[in-house]
């Protein structure tokens, strides 16, 4: 796989997928079953503003960007049975100096370290788990996100903001003054889709739409955007969020781009999953009305019944994949 | 490369290296050049008894097989410029977790929780490596070694047996009903070549031969047998030990086996390097006499310019390999 960024494979889409965690690795495992057929090339520019768990250890540890929504993100674009694939899904257990570590964040860790290059090193590990895809730290600067809040006070790091997200007023990355990578920023030109979401809302999409030039880069393409929306609220990032409501708090922090398409799933989740979500205190949003094609101008709402069969509410990956594609070849 | 351990290579020999550490990967790298040229099949039957570093560090929290040497071998047997190569010779620095911990090391250990199987890690490894050879560890039971001194006294694990080496009266296992892996064993059984050292006398070479049924499948097999004498006394572990003294004290432990020949350098080494090994307490051997055919009843000895032009007192690898290969050719 080469990765020249600018290349353009004229017999598919040029796809680009922006976000963080589950949401994003569930979209590109969708995705990956297209490349080659309506994709030609498929990106992912991934959050790195992550600082708990093993990326936070790392990150402490070694001065690196946060690997794990990225690892993530590369598991799900590599064939599943790869030897590779599944040691980088393996997760040390016990209290020892390794216990909690997920190796492919140790992968990572050691070939940063080697190439003293961490976006190199994310090229380098696709290409030994023989990646679908093109993936793309959202930046190699150490970056971390803060949030004012509607009451003036500042607070900072994805761990702290992640448990008051409804008194968020703004978000904003420190330093200010990250950039992204000249490939990713080509990604974003060339592309026929971009798409954003599902994820977090404050702790995974709106970090790399922050980054510097990335929402103008997006606001001047031509390629077909496409929000996906979140399924249930997040407890302590987005309680009581409808969905019109994260499309307003995303469109407040990068007003120049205007979305296509918004996709919605509007399957109702089990009672047996609603009673379970709601003890965490998480609701689904999306159904009864909480959207309105007056909310965002000129987008407009896709609904589709978008769920896995699991017990967790989740996109089923091949059906959102589908939905998204669908926006663009018609 | 498949690894049925039974298979015959008719156009090349079927070599089996004993040992461990520096001296072993030494051999092997040497001997890799010859793969597929006079050897058809490379083994490596590799000491598992450390107990010290990162290996020891794994040993003791994810209870497995210590790494650090057959990660050493493996090493020596991929290609320098592969980038797994690579990986596996980083070694996380700082005071961290991670801190002093190959990545090589890490590597199989992970792959040892995910398979289940340390020997199976290993051959998985192999393979992501593009190894040139077959690995074996010497055991797979959790095994360290003791050590009964010369006034009764019994010690244990490699880190204080490699202290008193001159004092000790007998090594062995524990627990001593450890056992081969039956691919070690029918690699010995069909094997044209057994190389044994060079390496620490104590703590690489001995350990893997006092596995079960190992020295009677080397004294019944057809194989040419060749010793490979050290080049240096090693502080601690073997001061003021003759190559006589060496080759001695590894007849006592195996005298089942006869050798057919015995690999001594008698390139003197430089006044520099004497000087500076001198300071550690270390001495140059196999030159001046220091061995006589008489030693060991049938054993050839075979006199050599076998230094590396580098600092450190070494064996240079293709010589070494073609010094052993000429012994069977011959």
């Amino acid at each position: 796989m080469t990765d020249k960024g600018t290349e353009s494979n004229k017999l598919g889409l040029n796809c680009v997928a922006i976000g963080g965690g589950n949401g994003l690795s569930t979209l590109l495992s969708g995705l990956k079953g297209f490349v080659g057929l309506e994709i030609g090339r498929l990106s992912a520019i991934v959050a790195v503003s992550d600082d708990g768990g093993s990326s936070g250890r790392l990150r402490d540890e070694l001065h690196m960007p946060p690997p794990g929504d990225i690892r993530n993100c590369m598991v799900a674009l590599s064939e599943d049975s790869h030897l590779l694939s599944k040691l980088f899904r393996f997760r040390f257990e016990g209290e020892g100096d390794l216990g909690g570590h997920s190796f492919g964040n140790l992968f990572l860790a050691a070939l940063s370290e080697i190439t003293g290059d961490f976006a190199e090193a994310v090229r380098l590990s696709s290409e030994i788990l023989a990646s679908k895809g093109h993936i793309y730290p959202a930046t190699v600067s150490d970056v971390r996100i803060a949030a004012e809040l509607t009451d003036g006070t500042v607070i900072r790091g994805e761990t702290e903001i992640g448990k008051v997200g409804p008194k968020i007023k703004r978000l904003c990355l420190e330093p200010e003054n990250c950039h992204p990578l000249p490939d990713a920023m080509k990604a974003i030109e060339n592309a026929d889709l971009i798409t954003v979401g599902p994820g977090s809302l404050y702790t995974s999409l709106l970090p790399p739409l922050l980054v510097n030039g990335v929402a103008d880069a997006i606001a001047h393409t031509a390629a077909t955007k496409v929000m996906i929306c979140n399924l249930m609220t997040q407890p302590g990032e987005t309680d009581g969020l409808s969905a019109s409501k994260h499309l307003e708090i995303i469109r407040d922090h990068m007003p120049q781009v205007r979305f296509d398409y918004i996709i919605v799933n509007d399957q109702v989740i089990s009672e047996r999953q609603a009673t379970l979500y709601q003890v965490e205190g998480a609701i689904q949003i999306g159904v009864d009305g909480s959207i309105s094609e007056s909310v965002i101008e000129g987008a407009k709402i896709i609904y589709g019944k978008l769920l896995d069969e699991g017990d967790m509410v989740r996109h089923d990956p091949l059906k959102l994949a589908r939905s998204v594609l669908d926006r663009v070849m018609a």
